[in-house]
This record gives C-alpha cells, sequence and structure tokens, in this order.
C-alpha cells in the first residue's frame, strides 16, 4: 500500500494520476492546505519542504520498511522504476524523459505557479509581475509546443512517460491563466490525447474534496512564506 | 570528451563543479547569455529550452553517437550515473539524493532566481515581490537548514552527492541577496565544507571569461522572455 498525502493541484495530479496509470493499490490521506494541515510536524516528517504531495510506500521493493518521497518529480521517478513504465531503462531514452521531467519541475510548474499568483491570487495587481511571468509562460509554452512538434507524439518521444505526466496537469491551467492552445496547435493535439486516457480522468477525479472557502487565513496559509510563521506554527 | 555549453552562473557552476568533481575530459564552449548567444539556432538544438548549461557527451556509454543533454539536474543525473559517483545505485540513498536534487530544481534555484530579480536586476522596485521572494527564500533556507542539521554531514546524508553540487552553487549568492548564513549555522557549516574541496574551487574558477558590461542590450537579452522577441531572433 501506497499513502498518497495530497491535494488536488496541478502537482498532486501528477502523483494521482501516477498512480492510477500504474494501477498500484494507494490510499489517499488528504492534507487540507487551505486550513494549513501542511505545516503539522507529522506531515513535515515525511515532506521536509512542508509541501504536497508526498508519498509513503509500505513495501518499497528493498523489502525494508516504509519509505517516504517528497517532490513530484522524484515521487513520478521513484514511482516508475517501482513499476517499471513510462522511464525506459536504455541510456538515451530515460536522459530524455528526465531531461523534461527537469524542465517541468524548474520551468514549468514554478514560472506558472508564479503566472497564476500575480495575476490571479495576489491581492496586489503588479502589472511588470504579471508581464514578466506571462511572457515567460508564452516561452515555455512555445517551447513545449515545438518539443511536441519535433516527436510528433509524447514530449521525451514515441512513447508516454512521467514528463507527459509531469507537464500535463500544468497545461491545465492555460485558460484560467488566459491562454488558449490554439495558439499551439501541437500541444493542442497532445493535450486532448493525454486527456482522453481513462487514467488520466481517474487520477483527475480524486481528491475533488476540497472545496473549502477561499478566506484570509487560506490565503495565508497557502501564499505566506514567511519563514517566522511557519516556525511559530510548528 | 564532453563539450561544456556554458556562461558562468549558479546553473553554469553545477556543471563545471561536477566535471571538475569526476575529472572527466571537457573542454568549455562559452555562450554568452549577456549577447544572446543562447538564442542561436545550433545551441537550440542541443538546449531547447535556450538555456545554459547544456552538455554534449561524445563518448556515451552506449557507444552510440554524441548525445545532448540539457537542464541540470538532468546533466548531473546523467554524469553520476555515467561514472558512478555521486549518486547511489541503492533504492533509499539514491532516492533520497534525486528528492534534494529536484528540491533545489523546483525550489532553491527558481525562487532565489525571482528574488535576485527583483531585489537586484529589476528597473522597477516592487516591495511585493520582493518580500515575496525574500521570504520564500528565508523560508527555503530554513529547510535546507534543517536537513543538513538533521544529517550532519551532506545535504542527502552521510555522502558527498549531486544533492550538494545542485544546491551549493545558489547559497553562494546569499551575501549578494542580503542574507547572512549566521542565521543558518548548520548550511554555514555545510558551506564551508564544500567550498574548501579544490574541484569545488576549479570548478567556479573555470569561465571568469565573460566580464562583458551589463547594458540594456544584455539586460534585455537575459531578462526579456518575451515568446516574440525569441522567435524573430531564431
Amino acid at each position: 500500500m501506497i499513502d498518497l498525502h495530497y491535494a488536488p493541484t496541478p502537482n498532486g495530479w501528477k502523483i494521482s494520476i501516477m498512480l492510477e496509470e500504474l494501477g498500484l493499490p494507494y490510499q489517499v490521506i488528504p492534507v487540507n492546505i487551505r486550513a494549513g494541515e501542511q505545516f503539522r510536524p507529522e506531515f513535515l516528517a515525511i515532506s521536509p519542504n512542508n509541501r504536497i504531495p508526498a508519498i509513503v510506500d509500505h513495501q518499497p521493493s528493498d523489502g525494508g520498511g516504509p519509505f517516504s518521497v517528497f517532490e513530484t518529480g522524484a515521487i513520478l521517478m521513484y514511482l516508475a522504476d517501482k513499476a517499471g513504465r513510462f522511464l525506459s531503462s536504455e541510456l538515451r531514452a530515460r536522459s530524455n524523459v528526465i531531461q523534461w521531467v527537469m524542465w517541468q519541475m524548474s520551468g514549468l510548474g514554478p514560472m506558472l505557479g508564479q503566472h497564476g499568483h500575480f495575476a490571479l491570487y495576489a491581492a496586489e495587481k503588479i502589472p511588470y509581475a504579471i508581464e514578466r511571468y506571462r511572457d515567460e509562460t508564452a516561452r515555455l509554452y512555445g517551447v513545449l509546443d515545438r518539443q511536441l512538434g519535433k516527436t510528433g507524439a509524447y514530449i521525451a518521444g514515441d512513447d508516454y512517460s512521467i514528463a507527459d505526466i509531469a507537464c500535463f496537469p500544468w497545461t491545465m491551467t492555460h485558460k484560467a491563466q488566459g491562454f488558449t492552445l490554439d495558439d499551439y496547435p501541437h500541444i493542442k493535439r497532445w493535450y486532448a490525447t493525454v486527456r482522453a486516457r481513462p487514467q488520466v480522468q481517474a487520477g483527475l477525479a480524486i481528491g475533488k474534496f476540497v472545496k473549502e472557502p477561499f478566506d484570509e487565513e487560506s490565503r495565508k496559509n497557502m501564499f505566506g512564506q514567511r519563514a517566522k510563521e511557519l516556525v511559530e506554527k510548528k
């Protein structure tokens, strides 16, 4: 059994989709990030960065005790290697997948996250910041579109991989962030293909449980990044 | 021989340090990012995200033709596995290292990068953005300090690994970004240990070649992220 410490966000969806794709037995442990549950000491022990998602594998393949993994890129690699799927063991194919997972982790995720913050969530509207991250989001969509045009199939080549699973949930934010996939025909084609997978649908359906009010306290828990406050909470 | 397409930045230093640590033969191919050389089509073929560093390995271990790798996290993993160093093949130790490399790629790098942009480089000083990223930088330093306090040695455990090599160059920005390691005693201890490694010193010495003037054109090439401009440049 795998525990999935989870909230329904693009990063959370990566892992619920992956677990559905692999058909591994797992249980969802909701972490109400709006209520600040990510700051609890028992969660910190599993996820030292205080962020969801994280997993605990109760049957790791070395036969030892429970093993916890945080950071979605690392969780995807861990699960892919555990199951022997969606991450080739062949040198080049493997590195290609890892390169695009890293691109998602370092670029697509953080920068779309910043655009979402400044364009949608921040109480103060700051044109410079909105424009900075809108431009970077457009640049990243351009990079992805070129890559998908080159492969003609999935992000890292002919095969569906954890690079697709990592990127897909972030591209789901395109409408909310004011982008249209009509500007990115290769992404549009890929997006429809990935979205149609029953396992992706099942992963996205996980955890439609959190519909807490989005009030001042939840805003602070989600966007307040003061180290001092975090220390006080613990 | 490995070609290192390079500029002396925190991300560039990760790879020059790694190559020095491994003692692999390599040649530095300077990419003048202030002059916009990262937008050249021949560089794009190697680095589809238009960013430095990237490598081309002319002797990949599968015996085939040259293989290019972009994204520093992927380059570090590729080189570590090639040389069999700084990334264990044991399940848990390996995942621990990958988890902290992913943490660097998705958090420490991008967020310190945003703080650097708003606090140091942006022509317009925006208190909200500076505070947002200063708080997040402090939070991330806190996470790293706790982890180093827990291991008592290196980031992912007893052994020096690509997690240390990934994080170290970003922590080098602490002074410029207005932080002191006196607030983070475990980082301070680790920082001194890593910095003292001759291979780290050698890696940092690579490419003190770029001291171009930091003018309007270089500002545009480094910080302009408009997809349209990038397309026009190509």
